[in-house]
């Protein structure tokens, strides 16, 4: 494609872009297509020739747009927000129209200097030290595969430069709690721990890592020849925005030298208001922390940033040096392949830079508030009507719901509950995520998406109301 | 950003990436910046008020633009081709401008479908039969790093389901060249192998794994009551452009139960032209393969295809199955989550299937044809002239090469070369990378820009020979 036949499609693309932001609140919020569907309807070999690129656009409209389930509509609110503010877009569309690669400092300074700039900004933003170093990373659940990898290398002094995790004669354990994200025993069970060496510390009612447990558990441990090795405390949980506290549990894993790293990665965006900032009391006391600006701050997916307080530790573990990537410049500068685990990196920092220029610190937080009285609007009405019930304290913007007719419990309450979340999903009127929560099934209602105002959380209660009646 | 906004600035910035991809080789290749330049041109904090969003796109051509190294550029020659082809660029436009994430097929079914298709095409254009699947990874470091993975959970039937790897009381092995590149070993060091059972297999002349070496290793470890656990065999080495013989190597791999995976990031491209098939011979003998079509093919980058023939121990070894990501169609549809490392994943596949589609298989075909012509051109020039010295057999589009002037050798050699290399560089004229062989500096010159015609080539050739006069 030449650049003058980009230039014609890219404008007709930047229009149909913005006009599917403008009216994205007029589509069913879930995709209504059933499995394969779509792939059926594709050609099942590739074209030999070129296809007018007319016909590869009007495809967006006729193959795509049906199969998909709008994360950027007004009446999402599953999973969690996963912002895309439009001019992160524009950020990320400089950067893959440039189509510089970082593999070291020098195959495009901007792109490392960019991000230097930029995370630190983000630093500021959250209330951090100076202490903290940051970099961008896809997502949590690699930032989190990078954490536990250099906790256990610290732990085994380097075990990598030598015989490997398998030399290691006494088994190293892993912390989290069982309201931990997925991705920890994920990133746990990759860098090799194992399921017996991940413990799941008890919680208190709600549902955040009980620090007398956490001591419990390694003093155990200890006593039976094993070897602690890393805590993951989560500001603002999956299930339930728990918040597990990081002050007692970075001071008990300091006595006993075991890495703590705090998985903030949605919660994190709330730091930028002061008044949440009591949520990671005691924050400069962890080694590492991941925060995901693409989730609810509004960076274009995927920007999830990494902080260390010993980048040295970080280039240690992860750094490799062939001769094809060596530079002159070296030594005074940073090379970010070395602060994860690919070598080749996108210009992912224009896409945080453009978004906290162009809506400044104070449009960030104006609109994490908005999101905070939401919740706190919504919360209000499900506590006082009868039939339904909160069943957590909303600290952030995530409400845990049952409706609860009178006579239903137990496996009849857990159908009825999946049962008019399905019918919501359905019914395109709104997106929600049913989960468990002490072993019965819940709805989870995430606000935050960058058009949710308070008419579509008062229209989603209505929704809710009348879906259950 | 309102959709108003974002359509006047994304219009803007269209015109300004047409504009810098028309006019690119108007510019010096690499950037004239020094350490840190940049960073301390930048404000030191993030601001409070938004700023106008004009003065931010401004900072695109003040602020960013000296600092960028031109990989788009038609007389760079540097590390490996990174093409940004402009349908592919639009294609991952309408990912990030939609917004949408694949957490599950449920959260946007396109995703996961385009994703099927696209991948399933690419892998008939590659000549791969119907038993692999494909799955879109960021980068080859990643995916090398979960074909380990997968080898390490396979030799120890899914350790990571118990005591991981910690209770591995033999050592396990992974077999490699001293040619891999180098995010081989660092996948097989933060897998938890260890740099003591990394062994690197000889190599013959042409720098390719020798299948006896491999044999003859494999039987020592097994000797010594070493697990030899994977090898991998790279089509293409990012050196000289080696090729390990896949066929002798998949065999002896058979008889001892080892994972085969290869590295064919840069050169799977060539793939698409049958003539070259003959590089990988033997592929369907191996167990998971890596393809960037990132890199020569002309995909936006992030966007890395690995392959696997046993999908179900792929997810296996990466799934994870909390209440919160169940959906009713899981039982019948793909959930790529569980097929690597990240949870939260973009709609790569957009960028890939704009590509093939706009481009056509017999378009990338013309334009890989073209650039091994360029490369045979230039290698023929090089080879004919006296003091210089063409040191690889030019299968691909790398060229290995020295200036050699009489009387010069030794490190008074290399001190020559880098400083050829280094005046081409910073002259602006061309960009190459240095890289050692067999123990001596050269200069690589990588060829396959999507804008570089043989003109490019020509013109590269004076410079090399005007520079070293």
């Amino acid at each position: 494609m030449t650049p003058d036949q980009f230039r014609q499609y890219g404008h007709q693309l930047i229009d149909w872009i913005a006009d599917y932001r403008a009216r994205v609140a007029d589509r069913p919020v879930m995709a209504q297509t059933s499995p394969g569907e779509m792939r059926r309807g594709l050609p099942a070999s590739p074209p030999d020739q070129p296809e007018p690129f007319d016909a590869v656009l009007r495809d967006l409209d006729q193959v795509v747009m049906p199969g998909l389930s709008h994360w950027q509509h007004p009446s999402f609110f599953g999973y969690f927000p996963c912002n895309g503010e439009l001019s992160s877009v524009l950020g990320d569309f400089a950067s893959t129209g440039l189509g510089v690669l970082g593999l070291a400092w020098q195959s495009s300074p901007a792109l490392t200097e960019v991000e230097e700039v930029a995370t630190d900004w983000l630093r500021q933003m959250l209330g951090l030290g100076g202490a903290w170093s940051g970099v961008i990373q896809d997502t949590a659940s690699t930032s989190t595969l990078v954490a536990l990898l250099c906790a256990r290398e610290r732990t085994t002094e380097y075990s990598l430069s030598r015989g490997g995790f398998q030399e290691q004669t006494r088994p190293l354990v892993v912390y989290v709690s069982a309201h931990s994200h997925s991705s920890v025993e994920k990133a746990a069970l990759l860098a090799g721990f194992g399921r017996d060496h991940v413990r799941q510390v008890a919680h208190d009612a709600d549902w955040a890592m009980r620090p007398d447990a956490l001591e419990a558990a390694l003093a155990a441990d200890v006593e039976r020849g094993c070897i602690p090795c890393a805590v993951v405390a989560t500001t603002g949980t999956t299930t339930t925005t728990a918040i597990d506290p990081v002050e007692p549990i970075a001071a008990i894993a300091a006595r006993h030298r075991v890495w703590v790293h705090v998985d903030a990665a949605m919660a994190g965006s709330a730091m930028v208001l002061p008044e949440c900032r009591w949520m990671w009391r005691g924050i400069d006391g962890a080694d590492s922390i991941v925060v995901n600006p693409h989730k609810w701050l509004g960076a274009a997916f995927d920007c999830s940033v990494y902080y260390v307080r010993d980048p040295d530790h970080l280039v240690r573990v992860m750094s490799t040096n062939p001769s094809y990537l060596r530079t002159a410049a070296d030594a005074i500068v940073k090379n970010f392949r070395d602060w994860g685990l690919p070598l080749g990196r996108r210009f992912r920092a224009l896409k945080l830079w453009f978004l906290i220029r162009e809506q400044g610190v104070s449009g960030l937080q104006a609109r994490l508030r908005r999101d905070l009285a939401n919740a706190q609007w919504l919360a209000a009405e499900i506590s006082r009507t009868p039939g339904w019930r909160l069943l957590n304290r909303v600290t952030l913007q995530t409400l845990c719901v049952r409706h609860e007719p009178a006579g239903l419990e137990g496996e009849a309450l857990d159908r009825h509950t999946l049962s008019w979340v399905d019918r919501i999903n359905r019914s395109g009127a709104a997106y929600l995520t049913p989960a468990m929560l002490d072993g019965r099934w819940m709805a989870r209602i995430s606000i935050g998406a960058i058009p949710t105002e308070r008419e579509h959380v008062e229209s989603l209660w209505r929704t809710l109301q009348e879906i259950t009646r």
